[in-house]
């Protein structure tokens, strides 16, 4: 008898016996049952969460539950571990061939004897949230888009001509409660093979959305798994999640093959532009590299690509156009027109991708022009708007995307930083990649350096650094050098290099008719000159600007809360980030980095269907605010250029914007000061 | 001035002018508006049906109407010409481009100016009936899944940055009134550049199923087709099809490539059960036969093939599963179970059709295992589910697919009738091809004939029959061949060729232990054997217990009218199908052939989107009889070998299905009697 019938045939019998109170936990929903009811069934007459997939034959474990023994004054229940049934033969193959932890039962197979609380641990409810391990970031809710549902279904009979689907869809009605499924054409064609494999007219499907089927597989199957990409100008990242859990099982990134068409956005657009028709060349390779990732990370983690059921994608405007296949042109010049700025649908073959010919994709939203799905992903990851609180979102890269808001509005601007940042059009400047200068402190005494390099953990005044091949500085690198020498006094508020101090210390050398400071002295030799630091202006200027410009929309003088993105935002320190005026005046504490914020917003749209429909209506409701017709956004520009920020725009302002009480207390232009308090930060 | 401005303006100063009473015919909806009201606004407000593709911009000529001049007393209105404004510059634009027949008007610059009775014809109606040339034929309702509709859009802003795709909804919403649209992922694709074509902001979408955009063209256009294919085990055919007007534009057939695979239908199946993956390459070639027949009939109507939108298919459940690329390996046996039952709805991609890419396909339902798509077509075309007249429709092929019923109730069968119908195992058979004998009369006296061919009007004994080459029997042919023999007393009723006769003419002559008749000496001989009189046996044996098996179970035991089906029904002469007993007794002008009405049916589904769900539900309601399985059935099919059927099975049924009268009255087994009825029927 399988379980099945053996709950079927104990629930027959219950139907005359007394009933039994049952309360579960943490949901506190109670009713009375028959006894003999299983508790699964119980759950779902109370319409308690109880997950299942194998439809109550002990064969997924997903209904685990735990007897609360003891009493329940509350419910008027002392309840021992008696009040269910013991184990039947199920749950002991179940627990000898899986495992079930002490305490543990079947919810399918263990039927109400008495009065009793049941707790239904976190991991056996559809919904569940996963904390995130990043303090402060939004906990993740798992409620796929996709679920499985086993079913056992009748076999066909010559005198009853219906046909596969329609006993497939019979059973799926009566056993999972599900309506007017339809299903996609790729599903049907093994339909018929799959309800015949041994053990035969038992199969598992995937119901995508609660309305289409789009996979099946005969017999039992647990496995359904979904990848969040990231497709970034230079980098794809992709995170393989397991669609039940939430859990990242593997994650990859490849270098974009884009960047043999150019190495930033503007001059692959600008090929796109020259070269008609080039841009389906340009879907192609990056529909490659997604396609390579894809199955990366299915051997990584050991996937069966067929097992993938669901994709998310951000990326910025230009990728996210090119990923679909549309010609980026409009996004090269004024006024920016996205083709849609919508969440988009689509089958996972039609970006030919390997991986279940039923998967489905969700793009997620472009904002505005120059805003793309990634902003989108990074509202989504940093979830401003669910927030009382004023949060300053920060994402930097060849333009910096800058939300700002609450629950109450939201705001969300590009600022054209350039590639600065990014180790680009810096003389030593290279690609955050190992060999590359990621950390920078000077000596505001002897002007010596010491520095770090990104795969090696010792600094170069410590002994692991012997044999660490520097092969140029990264954009945090360069940040920090500026920030340093400013704080040592070598660069000046108006950002020139004080060549006076050349006297003084072999490491500021002349550069042509300005001057440079000598970071690595040798092969090769790698140097700060006056360049760097204009281009580390502008760029940090435009930011700035970029950042004001929205507080000043916003009516506020000052963020509570400042949150850095993506790869720079991870590597920078805030408080040089603060010393350099990159990000408005903060609380230092108060200025975090939020990681890599866009791909985890793939991710929160991979795993919860809800996040999708939320940040489209987010989306929706964002003031867009465009820089470049804004004539306040050049004057703030013009006035952030200086190191640190002078005092005057914030005066200029006028009464609306007050002075910030902390950039008058803690930036001074005494250098002695500054050495002082930067020697006490390094010492405490 | 656009028309458009020109109507806007006169609307916005006709808001304080007094009312007219508007009258609308044939609808007889009625109503005031302002005077200076478009006749097209008119009609919206009035509810009326009246067509426009360009939204009211004189271009598209779709909103014509006419001035009823004269006393409508049933109104109270003396309508004269001047009750519309005169004809305006677009009007006569229009007039001198396009052309404007004598009283028509543009109902979209026409504006009211005092009581009208303004009348619609039927080519203005978005909503309207294609009559057929058959005789008892359903009209065909116009009304298309996928509509065109003229936008223009509003440009994009730096300072509202907006999509192209956000701000092409607004206007279809705007101007439409269409709401939450989605867009095909095909259609995004060129969007950006449709819209900035030269006239830049105006474009014409196609609107599928009033809820997804699946296709752009920059401007105004005016062009929608669509394909209705029938995919016949022996023929693929399609029809073109206008979606405005629903007029055929062009017909075209072709061999179904899948012939090298198996001659009919099971060897074909039995040939993918002995090749593990093979029905992969009978999909891939039946696809491509439809994707040439899609060139060829687009390249004979001068149809862009990216005006092609939609798509319909009929065909059995075995060409049904492997167009859709499923193996038909389970209809090759009992149970002879269909992987679906329900309509199924698909990219015209997925089919890999050359047509538009976000043209969409849809495929008629199968109704059981023998009982496919086609005869869905069928019923589509025929319509027995809208009569409250019992009709039996009978589509002969090596199956014959058998439907019986009315709006009450409708059975359907198939009969295993074998391919003697398509002239296959019979000695002289070929399929319907020129050259192949399709009418023979036989003169009881000296038992000489005369055959008819096709490919040629004359018969043998006239003129025009010279030189013309035959090459064989066709289906229709053997049957007529054979009743005709039975008529001039060559064949008994047991179906033995009488070998007394052959002293009597040498057309009778010995063939091995039996005798044959030489319908043709010569080269090729072509003969009529008792072997092909025994197969034309079997075959009618079948097709005559199939319909007295759904005539039992609907409890009738005369059928008012009959309806013969597909290719061999079209050629059959229903007189001799009722003298040989193919079909139950019925009044000889009661039998009518029904032409290809498969396709005519596909053709339906194609240009009426209610049609579908109409479809759909019938064929979930229509009572699946499976003759297999029903002892019944043999009983009759025993019973039906005779020519002419006796008597004995109707006796047989006893008091519930009385002796039809006209059997006994008009089919007797008197030699004589017979001969004189045939002579009289060629006489009149």
């Amino acid at each position: 008898m399988s379980p099945r019938q053996e709950s079927e045939t104990k629930r027959g019998e219950a139907e005359a016996t007394p009933r039994a109170l049952v309360v579960f936990t943490p949901s506190g929903r109670r009713g009375r049952v028959a006894r003999g009811t299983s508790v699964l069934d119980a759950a779902r007459r109370l319409g308690v969460d109880l997950d299942s997939v194998c439809g109550g034959r002990g064969i997924c474990g997903r209904c685990q539950v735990t007897v609360s023994e003891g009493e329940h004054a509350k419910h008027g229940i002392m309840c021992t571990g008696a009040a269910l049934t013991p184990p039947t033969p199920t749950e002991e193959a179940y627990a000898a061939d899986r495992g079930l932890a002490e305490g543990r039962r079947l919810g399918c197979t263990a039927l109400v004897g008495e009065d009793v609380v049941i707790d239904v641990p976190q991991e056996s409810q559809v919904y569940r949230q996963v904390v995130r391990k990043e303090a402060d970031a939004r906990s993740i809710a798992v409620d796929p888009v996709v679920r499985l549902y086993f079913v056992e279904v009748e076999p066909p009979q010559l005198a009853s001509p219906r046909s596969d689907l329609a006993r497939l869809l019979d059973a799926l009605e009566r056993e999972w409660d599900l309506h007017e499924l339809s299903i996609d054409p790729v599903a049907l064609r093994n339909l018929q093979h799959d309800l015949r494999a041994e053990p035969a007219w038992s199969v598992t499907v995937a119901v995508h959305d609660g309305s289409t089927i789009t996979a099946i597989w005969p017999e039992f199957h647990d496995a359904a798994y979904g990848i969040a990409f990231d497709v970034g100008s230079t980098t794809v990242a992709g995170h393989l999640c397991d669609l039940h859990t939430g859990n990242v099982l593997a994650s990859a990134g490849e270098m974009n093959p884009q960047i043999r068409f150019g190495e930033d956005l503007m001059s692959r657009v600008s090929y796109v532009m020259l070269n008609a028709g080039s841009e389906k060349e340009l879907t192609r390779v990056v529909r490659g590299c997604v396609a390579k990732l894809t199955a990366e990370l299915c051997r990584e983690a050991g996937v069966e690509r067929t097992d993938v059921l669901e994709l998310t994608f951000v990326g910025n405007p230009v990728m996210h156009h090119l990923l679909l296949g549309i010609d980026p042109t409009e996004l090269g010049g004024a006024p920016f027109a996205l083709a849609l700025d919508t969440g988009l649908r689509l089958h996972a073959s039609e970006l030919g991708l390997p991986v279940n010919p039923g998967a489905r994709a969700y793009v997620l939203p472009c904002i505005a022009g120059h805003v793309g799905a990634d902003t989108a992903g990074v509202i989504l990851a940093e979830a401003p708007h669910l927030s009382d609180e004023v949060t300053l979102v920060v994402d930097v890269g060849t333009n910096a995307e800058i939300v700002l808001g609450n629950r109450e509005r939201l705001l969300a601007a590009s600022s054209p930083t350039g590639p600065a940042f990014e180790g680009a059009q810096i003389s030593s400047g290279q690609r955050a990649a190992p060999g590359a200068i990621e950390r920078v402190r000077i000596d505001p005494e002897t002007l010596e350096s010491r520095v770090r390099v990104i795969g090696c953990d010792a600094w170069s005044d410590e002994p692991g650094f012997a044999d660490v091949r520097v092969t140029g500085i990264c954009g945090s690198g360069i940040v920090e050098a500026i920030a340093e020498l400013h704080l040592a006094g070598v660069i000046a508020t108006d950002g020139t290099i004080d060549g006076s101090l050349a006297g003084r210390s072999g490491r500021i050398v002349r550069d042509g008719r300005t001057y440079a400071y000598v970071l690595q002295a040798g092969e090769p030799e790698l140097r700060v000159t006056q360049n760097d630091v204009r281009q580390i202006q502008l760029a940090k200027g435009a930011l700035h600007a970029g950042c004001m410009l929205l507080m000043e929309r916003y009516g506020i003088d000052r963020v509570p809360r400042i949150r850095l993105a993506g790869a720079f935002g991870t590597h920078i320190d805030p408080v040089h980030a603060l010393v350099l005026g990159l990000v408005p005046d903060c609380e230092p504490e108060h200025v975090t980095s939020a990681g890599n914020a866009a791909g985890t917003g793939a991710r929160i749209a991979l795993v919860d269907r809800s996040a999708r429909t939320e940040i489209e209506e987010v989306v929706r409701r964002v003031e867009k605010v465009e820089t470049a017709v804004e004539p306040r956004f050049q004057e703030h520009f013009v006035n952030a250029m200086a190191i640190p920020h002078d005092v005057d725009p914030y005066l200029r302002l006028g009464a609306q914007v007050a002075l910030p009480r902390r950039w008058t207390a803690t930036v001074t232009t005494d250098r002695a000061a500054r050495r002082r308090r930067a020697a006490e930060r390094r010492a405490s």
